[in-house]
Order: C-alpha cells, then structure tokens, then sequence
C-alpha cells in the first residue's frame, strides 16, 4: 500500500523546493508567486528569465478579477484548467469561443484564423471587463494587438504566453507594444497550462 | 488588417524548423514524431533527451489506437487536449474520472488521493483496453504501478508524464519498471499538455 500525502503539502513543498532552486535569483515580491506558480507547472526555470510584466500587471490582474471579471481563453485546454471554482465565486467566468459556430463563420469573412475570429467576437459580444489568456495561437494575440491599437478594446490584462515557431516571438513583442496591461512569456515557451497557471496564481492570491 | 497562414502551413513549418534546431540530434524513426509533436507544445527541446520509450511503445500505442482502445487521464485538462474527433472516429473515447462522486469517495475508503482512486476506478470500471495519460498527479502513476504489479491491471500503454518536485522522478522510475510499454518524460517535467500531446502524435499518425 503506497504512503499518500495531501495535495496541498505536496504544493507546499513544490515551492518551498522551487524557491530554493530559485536561490539568489531576484523576482520582484509582486511577481513572485505567478513567477513560482508557472514554473510548478512546467518544472522549467526558464520562466524566471522570461515572463515579463508590464508595470504591477499582477495587481491590475488581481483587482479585476476581485471585481467579478470574465476570463476569455484561445483553447478548451487553457478554460479547462482554470480554477472556475474560485473564478464563479468572485462573480467571473471563463469563454473560449473556438468552437463556436458564429467564430467560425466569422473567420471565414474576415480570411483569418478561428483563434483571431474569437478574440473579436469576445471583443464584441462579453460585456464585461475581461482578461485575455491567450495560451496557443500567436494570431489571437496579433487580433488582439490590433483591437487594442484601434481603440476597439480595453482588456484589463492580456496574459500572452502563446508557444510555437511560427510568428510566436513578433506576437509576443507587439501586445507588449500595445498599450494593455501584459503578462508575457517571451520567447517560444508558453502553452495552455502557463496561461491557466498564470490565472491560478491570481486567484490563489484572492481566495487561498 | 493582419496577414493569416492556415493552421496546417504553420504546423508544417514549425516541424520543419524543430527538425533544423535538433541538428545532428538522433532520435529513433519509431519515435520521431512524439518527440516532435512534444517540442511542438511545449517549445523545449529537453525532450528530446527526456522522453523514455519502451521497445515499439509508439507502435503499441498506434495499434491500441486502431482497435478502438479508450484513453484514461489524470485531468480535464489533458482530456481536453486529446484530438476527440480522431479517437472516437477509430471508436475510443477519453475519460477524466478526477470530479466523479465515486471516485472521491473511493479515494476517501483507502486514504488514497483522487488522482491514485480515479486510475483504480478505471482499471475496475472500464471494461476496454486502455491507454493511461498521467499528465499531472505522480500518486496516479504510482497507483497504476501497483496495478499492474499486482496482476489487477494490463495497460495497452501507459504515458508516465507528470510534472512536479515531489515523488514525480520516483513515480516515474517505478512505472517504468513496472512491465507494462510505457512512454515516459524522465525528471521533473512533464504536464497535462505533454499527455495530450503524445496522444495526438499517435493519433495523427493513424488519421492524417
């Protein structure tokens, strides 16, 4: 019969042997559990050297979401991760509208991707202040750089830590040229579970 | 207005530049395309070294795959990644049996956690060869090893790929111990995405 420990010891652990790996390494204190939090996802400390945060982007992040507002994913996989028990209790909610008929037929008109299609149509349709995670499609973060510019949209965060080979890296450094709030991974690294970690780490610090 | 690629172009190119940035890396045919499709999600190329294959595990995998197996996971998150329109065109399904009444209550009779129950649900209650998807809870690898130890369990595959700083190297070792095929990440990483993404790399090699 195998020894079990509580979830939550063992994630006490996790960051108290991740802040020890971590060493003398400075993260700013505003920063630091969503800096831990990513790197308890994925086990790889290049996130330490790559997320970047434009001005207290983590409060701004917290103080929307204390405020009852929507999260709007690219992918099932980010929603599926994001603790929507915490979420639903401070009155928010989490989108993606990937597979929605209405996005696909507006991808179609407009010649762009499904992930693009969805980030405009939240941008029209939640009428609520929202943070944007965008985990997987660079285009996503493009259409939302392009909404932001155009005065069409202003997103209480964009949490931009899409991964991949392919325009991955400009998208990345146009958000952050924007003018919204940003939590960025330059870089190629990203993904679906830095996105809802990324979310998580703001939550805890409200609910936990 | 932005200029779009399709999807598939991108996911083309990007395999093509993973294969230049591998360079002179070898990697055995068999397994070239899980390897990639995992750098693919997660843009780190330590798989590349991390990732342990028992002998003709991919091809295992495929053929399970083929007959119609089922896929068990560990979260939502993983069963969200799993391309379910290709699994269930060859006539398997994925299940998640992490938020299920009976498997808490299960995990509560053994002291167990509910990732270790949820793998001990399903090798009593799914009554189809299985592939397992361990993408984030090493008790649940460690439940699985004692499974199959124990005569009570013979996985068509199990994907060993949680991520984690406590008991994840050792679950790890164990499973690949343990006499079933296994594809494992060896060391801390891993993660939900990693599972689903080496499902999918078998499944696009049946249905693309």
């Amino acid at each position: 019969m195998i020894e079990y420990d509580k979830p939550m010891d063992i994630e006490r652990r996790s960051f108290e042997i991740i802040t020890q790996l971590l060493g003398e390494q400075v993260i700013p204190a505003e920063n630091e559990l969503v800096v831990k939090r990513v790197i308890h996802t994925t086990a790889d400390f290049d996130y330490a050297e790559n997320l970047a945060f434009s001005d207290h982007a983590v409060a701004q992040g917290i103080a929307a979401l204390r405020a009852g507002c929507d999260i709007v994913t690219d992918t099932q996989m980010a929603r599926s991760g994001i603790n929507k028990r915490v979420l639903e209790g401070l009155g928010g909610q989490v989108h993606c509208f990937m597979s929605e008929a209405e996005v696909a037929a507006l991808a179609g008109r407009r010649g762009s991707t499904r992930a693009a299609a969805s980030m405009r149509w939240a941008a029209e349709h939640v009428k609520k202040p929202c943070i944007f995670a965008v985990g997987n499609a660079p285009t996503a973060l493009l259409e939302l750089g392009e909404l932001i510019r155009g005065g069409a949209l202003s997103p209480a965060l964009v949490i931009g830590v899409p991964v991949g080979f392919v325009n991955v890296v400009e998208s990345k450094q146009q958000i952050m040229d924007a003018g919204a709030p940003y939590i960025v991974a330059r870089g190629r690294k990203g993904g679906s579970n830095v996105a809802a970690a990324i979310c998580n780490a703001m939550l805890y610090q409200i609910a936990r």
